[in-house]
């Protein structure tokens, strides 16, 4: 496979952890990275040290909370709040990207990449979606400027997906393969949902059940956090949205720090179903999230149900090592997909698919 | 994805199972199954219940020894000898796929299937393999033939995807895309590797240890037992194959029904590493296999241990419920890498891979 050239939209934590793990990674070149008010571009490929030493210190927590089609704003996945209220970690004279010597501001940073589509294989969209419809409007934007290659998320919510689904026929038209769910969950975990099933003729069950400790990682991924909160059954993603950071220090602070959910709106079941796998309503996702401890508050854990040719029923198990962190299982399975999903496109092979669909013909 | 054809070589335990498990597989239609002796031809898609019904009293255990070169012969991977001895199972006037009503006897089956390719997506070569360059030298009669399609094989052996190596460029020149590997091991269980590799920038090892208990599926795979004989200390491909059906059983009775092995020479490493997992001598495989029970003496388990990207060391485990049989595992995961061999092919991408390199671009 030949070389893949990638933006990544958001410089949050996983904005950044993306950039930081494609270096890993052979064949992957990051050649544009941008927020809501700057962008760094260099097509023979960033300089991630670079890039990451500057900004590290310098996220731009802001929320996008709108722009309108065509001038929807970029932020990295922090959370907070327009007033800028949470103030992490700032101690810079820039917020977010433009930090960067690679970087400076721009009044429309998705309409330059979208204008240097032509040289870009991929882009990741890091972004938040406390607005459901942010991502699918951001897709929009670059159906409208004529992008033809892989799009691609790492989104939860379920009816994401069916907005984008919406738009299928735009994007076989623009000839865009739009993969969604491409992170830790959804992604690695119905990808190995997908696999696990194999011994199957019939899939009764599937079980995801995560743990995620952040204590290091909160400060970063205070959007991620405050997706998460959405999936409280007192909560949905607009109240999450309107929290403000003291509010939500409460509520964490009511819990001790850990966040239980059970029966999440996940997008694990609508991928698996689309995938063939088993019927949405067989999956379950839940999970704990300890945000004052690294150590996981419960093993990451994916189980298959189901019946063999031979009428046995069994299940497969897949486990996550307890040490390995949201971030890596995020943005290595996220590379993956993105890399798949690059060779579909060069297949000629466009529309929506989530991660299990791209797992072999299973 | 379009509807596939697919045939099948070899009517043993594993050709016979494939084409059963086809039948709860969408889009997946057998149009051709045979063996030495017999051919079964329907271009709108085989009756498998008659076919099975018909043969599974009538199974040809007798090995290939050879043909040489256009005149290989097709053996099920039922085992035995030439002379027959093992008798397995038969209790009718013709032996193997010729006592089902659709086949008929010919003189040389893989040429009728070859002479047919031109409506056949996908070959599954079901074979045995105890002359190592048999299932080679089956590929070089469709090359020869002029076939562009699918070659997939289960096989387990490292050196066999080196003699297909060597082949690459008449399957690029023929549009030949081969899959080598793909039951449950190295197939299913690499596939596993690689996705729980994901967490990782770095793998440090691969264990992957299997439990096989086969009793009553004893005597419809007694090829795959001879060939794990094969893999124990004191035998090679070439000994094990000489063995008669007497001193297997004395083997066999030796050590109570129980073939313990470790560190064997098994196609995992090298696929793993051709699919830039980790290097081969970083991988071990052993296992368990009781041919006189039909529970698992052991839990078939996939460890990678890896390092991640911010520097910790984890283990993700990969476990397969003790009630799938050998069958199910490898079928399954067969016929989804078959399906995933046609989209590459379609796609245009030919020579040999692993099931491994199939996973999505990890």
């Amino acid at each position: 496979m030949d070389e893949i050239t990638f933006a990544v939209l958001g410089t949050g934590g996983i904005g950044r952890r993306a950039l930081e793990v494609s270096q890993h990674k052979e064949t992957l070149t990051p050649v544009a990275a941008c927020d809501r008010r700057g962008i760094a571009l260099d097509a023979d490929g960033l300089d991630v040290d670079e890039l990451l030493a500057a900004t590290e210190g310098n996220i731009d927590n802001e929320v996008a909370t709108d722009g309108g089609a065509g001038t929807a704003a970029v932020d990295g996945d922090g959370g907070g709040n327009e007033d800028g209220g949470d103030g992490v970690k700032q101690h810079g004279e820039d917020r977010g990207v433009v930090a960067s010597d690679q970087a400076r501001p721009s009044e429309d940073p998705i309409g330059e990449i979208v204008d240097r589509g032509d040289r870009i294989d991929a882009v990741l969209l890091a972004l938040p979606n406390y607005e459901h419809d942010f991502i699918p409007r951001t897709a929009d934007r670059f159906v409208e400027g004529g992008y033809s290659g892989v799009l691609i998320d790492v989104l939860k919510r379920s009816r994401v997906i069916d907005m984008l689904d919406d738009r299928r026929a735009a994007f076989e038209d623009a000839g865009i393969t739009f993969v969604c769910g491409a992170g830790a969950t959804p992604g690695l975990l119905t990808g190995a949902a997908a696999l696990a099933a194999q011994s199957f003729v019939e899939v009764e069950s599937v079980d995801i059940w995560w743990g995620v400790g952040l204590k290091s990682g909160y400060e970063d991924n205070r959007g991620t956090v405050r997706e998460d909160i959405a999936h409280l059954p007192e909560y949905d993603i607009e109240t999450a949205r309107d929290l403000s950071a003291d509010e939500i220090e409460r509520l964490i602070d009511e819990r001790d720090g850990v966040l239980e959910f059970e029966d999440m709106e996940h997008a694990d079941d609508v991928l698996l179903e689309r995938a063939g796998v088993c019927d949405a309503e067989d999956v379950t996702v839940g999970g704990i999230l300890d945000v004052r401890d690294d150590e996981k508050p419960t093993t990451t854990t994916v189980r298959v149900t189901g019946t063999t040719f031979d009428g046995e029923t069994a299940t497969n198990v897949f486990q996550l090592g307890d040490e390995t962190s949201m971030a890596a299982n995020v943005n290595g399975p996220a590379l993956g997909y993105l890399k798949a999903g690059v060779r579909r496109n060069r297949a000629g092979e466009y529309g929506v698919v989530g991660p299990a669909e791209l797992m072999p013909g299973f």
